[in-house]
């Protein structure tokens, strides 16, 4: 049964495995040489812009710290929302992997703000300090929530007048164009972003993530970075062609925006439900809530999800692209009767 | 058209996409937390011996590198040979994940012995030298060849007297069990090697590798290597489907000896050909070969492949599962021509 | 003439400096091979305990990172207040030559607690956040604070208790002894402390930091360590020597309770300037200030001296085991003149 | 006694300790910001020409993976002599420290030329292979050889041609120049070497050493790897004031012709004693030579000094500033009265 633990917990979408399935025939040039993943490459290229360049990764950690790598130097710093993945989710991967210490900003939604990056950016040449280099974001956010494109322009503004980078961790990304209807372009290259982890595997992919250089001043070096970070396949072709139709057909924005109504679908179905508390505005496709602690552990028995903070009985709840309808009811019903 | 390039130039075996097809239902819990995995787990268990503990990856380099760091400290030194992967195609992931310093060793067929192994073994306890750890032997070799279990097994007592612990880089390890007739205990775990490399790319998988700890010392921090090395996938089903496929049916075997046996007829099609002198003994499933320069490019034209050693005209030819006996014979029918 | 910017910018006390010239005859074994050497680590265990072991090296970065690569794995969090020396004024040096995540603390005075400890220690087994493995304090504080015996043995009781390990940055462990009225052994090896750094420079030493191990369980690769992060000095007999005299008749003490009684004074002295407020209470050799904006600069002029909080107009104000009383009054003078 | 293990087991140079002395009044800004630097660091821009850049640090490991880190990215590979002492003699740290992969060339004469380091340069451009970045020579060698000033011309050329870069360990430098009849211009800016480590200890210094960036490009970020590397000293006045004192009145230029002068006469003496077979050219201070394997221990008892190569009784034997014509002769003598 389906639960609602994560994004990733949900297979792959049936156009992606056929995908797969197509390109399985005869031999091809191993490690990217290949004409599906030129393909693939030639697409996100017309996705993101001429300059734009991208490598073909695993998975969200290895595309973070290969756009960290490519962006530092061990002496710099990382500045990040507290709750950003690269900070707590991948067991100290960027800083084992970068060498770089990571500044964390506390943001009770999860987005940095000028104002909140600020507190970091002193010490400039001096030699004790970490020097701040670069500045991590996460679009759609850990928290579900969005930064809009206003606020991505003053950001990258801010952060690039200031002598930084800005990286944007888009393991969701598809779900924050779907949400504020946008192409990919005016959330990334158009506003300035210099380097994107841009996500797959949480948007129906078997295995994939890509990371795009919009900024093709930190591409040189990046495919030897990918291989020494362990994050070069050798049969290429079955991410590319994953990718192929994740892009072509507007798939990635059909999954995504259906994920997102499901978890629209989900909070408006439990606002009826006094003794939940929504602690997150749900603009994508997660919804934060603090529920009564009693119906905790009977409901994780039917539908497996995450606690998020145990201290206040907040919990995450993900859909994803094969969420349907009747599932969402049957999980709120399900809440409602153990309310009871 | 099939080259002769690599084992990984090859597509997916179809009993392996079956596998992939049929866990593609429903939501599974991610990170390997699923029932997929806990059965992939067993099988591995079963092979290898109740005490052994398997980690799932992505590649070979990763596979590598995190049996590497869970040996060592950075002090230490790896006992490799000139030719092993760890040292030549990593870009130098070993040094950079582990820290430690790699020590060579030239030898004809990629093989190590005690007594090749024995130049590095000094200076233990002098702080100003890396303080040699661990050895690293490829099975079946880059080259071609193959450890006899009797080799192995005096290899494996030289380095434990010594002090020190084995690695096998088991890339292709079901073309030397295949080869040597023997199951993968027999040249692992009874041996006395502590942590094994197991390759699934090269043979018929999509992608996936896995760590295996035949000395289950070396496994307690594992999990948390393998996720900051970057190599833990979420979706992980869909590795360990794969495998179970691979080794269920003795389809490891299947495969592998398939392409040892086109190797092995390449070689012997190849005898006939004056011009060609075979440089290695083929044991496995790649010849290699010293061919006149003037055929390699137009050859290369029609069938991909890779020069070995250009100084020498050194050329490898390797032969996959889907190789077949057509192909062969049209392959070497095309070096004859180009001869005439 | 002299200033209030750092205990380090005060020269090479007399007796350190003779202790030099009378080891500087004829040659001696290099790398801590010597008699001298020899006789300084005797002293240390002498101090520490028959079971600590210390290592001699050049500073105190040196001696931070040694201690934490011995104590930790890449994947584990070392667990700090946010204005620890290691998190801010060592340029991200723990993060690159552990590998591990610093996760700090916001304390008002420096000084750690169980209670605020406690908010990092979660998520043991969960592989993909960093496992918190040690808590480092300094003692006395970088913010001119102390933790009392019986703090440091109720914050020791927990780390253990929790699994964890505890590391003491002793950059001035000499003034917060000289200040409790303690010997070393009380504020480290009795409570529980499982690593410390010795601190020498800043007490009147030349160059010279030490690694002591009380809990011996960490010093078994401590030498290879010291090497590989180049802290491992050929001449070692002159910082054995320095230590020495350090050690002998009580020169430690002297120094530490002089520069200890110029900070009591400085204080004091301030209490009758009402412009003038302090931000924490001076228990060593510190004074930290909150001045009138005006007067800073000017004051700089004379004297030389950092800001520590620019934000708040906050001021530090460190005494040296040379500073005199006519200097503090000369000081104080000048603030009052420039207040008018 | 003196015995000939190496040229720091020999004190400091009276000329050097009065330097220090002399500086050891009032305080003095901290981290190379006081005047004694500024001088120092002017005095090598006199040196080394105007474009240069000095860091002073502490030890030469530190010195050489400071440069390595400042000329390299962890993809890089650093080609050297297999006897360079960043390859055997510095545990690993520059793989550690840099994250590259070291590629050693087998000399007879601890020498590289153009033919020998061709070997390693290919692979450009090859993801799966360590770029080759940097070649790094240790003037005056391991082996107590040295490169002429046309050699060293020719190696620069070959190099840069390549696309790579030139370091140098000048640990024994100032015995290179001395011998050459040379300033150190010639052997260094003047024949394109990039960075220098520049050597103290060995010639007279109680510690410090100082790496030299003539080609100032790769010193943009030197102070904060300085720091990061642990090699920031903060009372640097005492390191500066003992260079300075090194290089005034070329004291530098008379240590090292002294300790050459005593190697030559201890070779010359050798002559006659055909039961020694020198095996290196004595160039510098150091003399090589294969010994009759009885004599080897009670020689050692009386004299203390390293085996170089245990398999064919090789010792080596160091002369320093401080080694005096008395103590060759008797050394001879009673390497005379052991062969009887």
């Amino acid at each position: 049964m389906k639960g609602f633990a994560s994004d990733n917990n949900s297979g792959v979408h049936p156009d992606v495995m056929s995908a797969i399935l197509e390109v399985n025939t005869e031999h091809a040039v191993g490690y990217g040489g290949d004409e599906v993943t030129a393909r693939a490459e030639a697409l996100f290229q017309r996705f993101f812009g001429e300059k734009s360049k991208v490598f073909f990764v695993y998975n969200g950690t290895g595309a973070n710290v290969i756009a960290l790598q490519a962006m530092t130097r061990p002496f710099n710093a990382v500045i990040a929302s507290e709750t950003a993945h690269i900070n707590v989710d991948e067991c100290g991967a960027p800083e084992k992997h970068s060498g770089c210490k990571m500044l964390t900003i506390k943001t009770p939604d999860g987005k940095l703000t000028p104002k909140l990056i600020q507190q970091h950016l002193h010490g400039f040449g001096f030699e004790h300090h970490s020097q701040p280099g670069v500045v991590s974001i996460t679009q759609s956010t850990e928290m579900g929530t969005l930064y809009t494109v206003e606020e991505l322009k003053k950001l990258s503004d801010f952060v690039h007048t200031n002598g930084l980078f800005l990286h944007m961790d888009g393991a969701r990304i598809s779900n924050a164009a779907a949400a504020l209807g946008c192409d990919f372009r005016e959330i990334t290259t158009d506003v300035g972003v210099d380097v994107l982890s841009f996500g797959g595997t949480k948007n129906g992919l078997m295995f994939g993530e890509a990371v795009v250089f919009l900024n093709p001043d930190f591409a040189g070096h990046a495919k030897y970075i990918r291989k020494q970070t362990t994050q070069l396949h050798s049969k290429m072709r079955y991410i590319a062609a994953q990718f192929e139709a994740l892009l072509a057909n507007e798939l990635w924005r059909k999954n995504a925006e259906h994920s997102n109504r499901m978890a629209t679908l989900l909070a408006q179905e439990l606002e009826a439900v006094k003794e939940i508390q929504l602690t997150q505005k749900p603009e994508v496709n997660g919804v934060f809530a603090i529920v009564p602690s009693h119906i905790i552990q009977p409901l994780q028995e039917k539908y497996f999800f995450y606690m998020w903070d145990e201290a206040r009985n907040e919990v995450r709840w993900m859909t994803s692209f094969d969420t349907n309808e009747d599932e969402i009811k049957g999980f709120v019903a399900e809440i409602k009767r153990l309310l009871q």
